[in-house]
């Protein structure tokens, strides 16, 4: 297949898209939209997020060194988007999106309730590359997840839960058929069925 | 809902599932599989990707510091399994998976032609948190795409590269139908059109 070839631009695809809520110094919550994001490592547990040095999270992050990531459902992908468009400068869009709060168990920053899967997480350094966005690479201290995505096995569905990714622009959900499980390649097929801690050394493994 | 918490472990879902191609000094190339990856930046474009120090691409990666992220399709799911199972210091995977290795524009790594995005990186920086994983944080160079993808408005369609995620252990596909684009939730549906270019900002304009 013939190929064009681009400028360096941002054309990995597809990439998650999450809420991530987090409180100033006075309390006050904001929540907005991040793409760039990932896990950078397994033990210990570390994600970052990228913020915009002028967006008002970067402003409450900074001061509070804590955030919660919030893994939206298809059926939110309408709020996911409003909360990457507009500014808790100027909206309250928690309150416009009726989003309902609750105390976190490890950090000051409330999660959404409605969001089947939320990550509690504290900032261990700010990098500046000195272009668009500042990095918050934060240690993964404990995650909520909804009892409807957990089997009598204790083994967590994430498949369950219509998450959505964001591609060059646009949203997608997942197809819920899996196609391949880490292993399948080899045979390692049982290890589908392993529990909760099991399967996060499993995707510890896949790097 | 009712919620179960659980200690951190890395529950960030879905994310990426990449090739990512590499050379030695000596001009010998490796392929393995990373899902620990993501857009740090949109200018400059960067991302990054974690690798465990035991690694062979890990070697490779820290004596030219460049490598290329080789995004596939479903059909090579199997393949990218394999890659992130086995090691490139007991397999010849690149013969074993009969990639087609083309040379790379900008950097000395090699791309996989049957992977339909390709994007060429430099590394610029090496973190080391002391865990599991060291991050590897790149500059993006430039980027192939297949020319099946680009309609003639020079709009690229990552919708029609049957692109895949993983998610907790297991992979799926993207559902084609795309639920929304950015900016849908304030009545910005025409940006849907824009070029390549306007859609990379487009990107950056999410967080």
């Amino acid at each position: 297949m013939k190929k064009q070839t681009f400028n360096g631009s941002t054309m990995l695809s597809p990439v998650p898209v999450v809420l991530v809520t987090s409180k100033n110094k006075k309390g006050e919550s904001n929540v907005f939209t991040v793409a760039w994001t990932g896990i950078m490592s397994s033990e210990p547990p570390l994600l970052y997020i990228s913020i915009r040095p002028e967006r008002l999270s970067h402003e409450y992050i900074t001061e509070t060194m804590e955030f919660t990531v919030n893994l939206p459902s298809k059926n939110l992908v309408k709020l996911v988007d409003y909360c990457g468009v507009k500014s808790g400068r100027k909206n309250n869009k928690i309150k416009e999106c009726n989003f309902t709060l609750k105390k976190g168990k490890k950090v000051k920053s409330d999660y959404i309730e409605e969001c089947p899967i939320n990550i509690e997480c504290k900032v261990k350094n700010i990098l500046k590359p000195g272009g668009s966005h500042d990095i918050f690479i934060s240690e993964i201290l404990c995650t909520h997840i909804n009892e409807d995505l957990i089997d009598s096995n204790q083994k967590i569905h994430f498949d369950w839960a219509d998450l959505i990714v964001y591609s060059h622009g646009e949203y997608f959900p997942i197809n819920k058929k899996r196609i391949g499980s880490f292993g399948f390649s080899v045979g390692k097929k049982k290890k589908n069925d392993n529990i909760i801690h099991k399967n996060s050394k499993k995707n510890s493994n896949l790097k």
